[in-house]
């Protein structure tokens, strides 16, 4: 594998390239690296290779020629090399892109510095666009490093043993388990049992268990992608009932169309879609608050004919799912409810199509779904009524519209977007 | 603002630290970075710094003493000291966490190198766990120079020219413009009129709407928390009028419960929150497919009484999104009257909670979006047949269980979830 580096500070790459196994492999020439001052292809006697922008502003560009009379050179030495330049604007660099740029024999990294480079360079002669992540350095020399270092890694003989890099974090698909050494007890923390017992399934076993759960914890995408078996599902699930999510549908205290506190009607398809994502998402309940007790009778009948009448036998899934809702007549009842089963009370979590006050964004209500019971609160008719918003805990941010501020969804759907938004991540349970 | 890096490899730094604004801001001391060698904190006279992992297994484990021993010296010389610990299990690095890490006045980075450092002193002793990309290099020797460079560049003085910083990617919340300079015509590629124009508001509003458009295309999300103004959003109403995306719903040809082909029955909910979905989400249509013609004609009265009766008037949000609805007899037709709208036929996408077939990524689709017309097929009753499956150019991934298979939701649920899924990364019309 050859690198070519172009860059106007060649002298920045003397100490890395030296350092460790890619010093090494560079040494044993399975790879080669041959740093391009970009100085060298500038046409004037003062070397410039950059100068202002068209259209003005603070920064300087990097000139057009001398980077194509680079890419021509290079070019001319290897004919097949990929051409990367290395911008915040690239796509995200990954272990699947190192993978993809290993394939080639030869590749050049354009170092951008300053505002950048000039478009049509960009547009025309460069072949992938790369960016390390979203953050801004000072120019790609450091981000050029880190991918060679990272594609370096994967060219056979470079990490002497195939094994350190197959259990390593992303060639596995998961986030690596915690590692230990000697001594056996340090400042009084101890090295768990099972690695000194000698028994390799148990220690093997451990540090599966232990790459679940860090990748469940930290990165549950990985999750989605990686490959799972039938024990690896049953830790995970295990894992996965800590988070107590229940699903409220409030028929009151809500609002009617002038903004009236009312008791809406309860409709027979919410009871059916909303147990059903509930079941689907693995809720621990779907609780309709519903003070007129003729409406709850109702309810009920509908409930008991899916759970022991002849709908039970017709469609086995849909007991199931039937089997999450309970009626309760206040809102208080139903936070009670919660509260015995899972032994504290659950964060009231509002929502509403409007941002009338500060939410927290779903990102931030993952974070919270490891830490306490959740009751995620639909309202029925025009929507929830202030005095329960002051009741809750958060306002969780609103589904936007995507056009425009039109976000008239029912509540079927925006309860079914919202699960999906918190839950969905954690959803990886393929048949 | 001081950093320490703890290495095995103190050798590694001695070129990248002297090059460029880091370099300058060292010497005028800006910054300051002290390197210690980690073997230097061992207690034996072969400088020992790694073991064997307890539990066997491939590659070595930084001992915990040494590691324990330079974190207290730098503690000694800088009590406040943040100690970051650089691995693929940390949490990702982006400018948020940079701007967080720069308030620190001292910073000690551990470079890891083999399989880690020892878990206690992971567990105990680091403050912020931090890894730079979903990727793997050969140590956070590289690793800590990103975090470094990204870190310095914020501290005041360090760049000179603070617009540079401004109108840089993630600090505006927006990827970069592209850049030209001189000449103003290369190899025949000109630079765009607007920026030779002199016209100061109108290079303002050009790179205003080329960084607007080069975010959308590539990195969505980043737009969910920018700032953006109606001016830009209209802009990017215009490029999102792009995506026409079509929602169907099948009554024919479709399963029953024993898998015979059936026709089934219209639900009128379904027009009201597939419709009210298909407005919130910006789709081009929601075509219903319903060969019986007295249920179709149903389904266009209960339209009529929303589109030109009482609920017009009663309800005009309502009546917005009803207008989306079309009934047609046959799938054919309904693929017609896209192909008529558009000026192309739809590629038609399949859905079902069954992964019986090779199924796309919702990542995938989403690059589909912005070549061709989308039609997204659910099925009603036990689902799609296979016939219509035969007939579709793709099959889209099910909606997965949390929990376990099972995956049983409404029609409206699933619909809602898809359509969030693919087009929700484009929904930040914050009212």
């Amino acid at each position: 594998m050859k690198f070519y580096i172009l860059t106007i500070f060649p002298e920045y790459f003397s100490s890395p390239l030296k350092v460790g196994l890619l010093g090494k492999a560079i040494e044993r020439g399975l790879i080669e690296v041959e740093v391009l001052n970009l100085r060298d292809f500038a046409q004037d006697k003062h070397r410039t290779v950059d100068d202002e922008p068209f259209g003005g502003g603070e920064g300087m560009v990097f000139k057009p020629e001398p980077l194509y009379q680079a890419i021509q050179k290079v070019k001319e030495m290897d004919p097949e090399t990929h051409v990367v330049y290395l911008s915040p604007q690239g796509k995200l660099f990954n272990q699947k892109v190192a993978e993809s740029l290993a394939k080639h024999k030869s590749i050049l990294f354009i170092c951008g510095r300053y505002e950048g480079i000039d478009e049509r360079i960009r547009a025309h002669f460069v072949d992938e666009e790369v960016s390390i992540g979203d953050y801004v350095v000072f120019g790609g020399e450091v981000a050029s490093l880190v991918v060679i270092e990272a594609i370096s890694r994967l060219i056979p003989g470079v990490v002497g043993r195939k094994d350190s890099i197959d259990k390593e974090s992303f060639t596995s698909g998961l986030l690596k388990y915690p590692c230990y050494t000697r001594p056996r007890e340090f400042l009084g923390y101890k090295v768990p049992e099972v690695l000194v017992s000698g028994d390799h399934a148990e220690v093997e076993r451990f540090r599966r268990l232990s790459s679940l759960k860090i990748t469940l914890e930290r990165r549950p995408e990985l999750l989605h992608t990686a490959n799972l078996s039938q024990e690896d599902y049953a830790f995970l699930k295990s894992l996965l009932e800590k988070q107590r999510v229940y699903l409220f549908l409030l028929h009151y205290p809500v609002k009617n169309k002038e903004g009236e506190t009312i008791a809406s009607a309860i409709t027979s398809l919410d009871l059916h879609d909303l147990s059903r994502l509930g079941r689907t998402y693995g809720l621990k309940g779907v609780f309709v608050i519903q003070p007129l007790s003729d409406q709850r009778e109702i309810a009920e009948r509908i409930c008991r004919h899916w759970t022991e009448g002849f709908g039970a036998k017709y469609n086995p899934t849909r007991k199931e799912a039937i089997k999450l809702v309970k009626l309760f007549e206040t809102l208080d009842s139903a936070i009670a409810e919660v509260e015995r089963e899972c032994g504290e009370k659950p964060l009231l979590i509002a929502t509403d199509a409007s941002p009338k006050r500060s939410y927290i964004t779903v990102e931030r209500l993952r974070e919270l779904l490891w830490e306490k019971p959740i009751a995620l609160i639909l309202g029925t008719a025009w929507g929830l009524c202030d005095e329960v918003f002051e009741q809750c805990d958060y306002f969780l941010e609103p589904i936007w519209g995507r056009l425009d501020a039109y976000n008239h969804l029912s509540v079927r759907s925006a309860g079914s977007i919202l699960i999906d938004r918190i839950l969905g991540l954690y959803s990886f349970w393929k048949k």
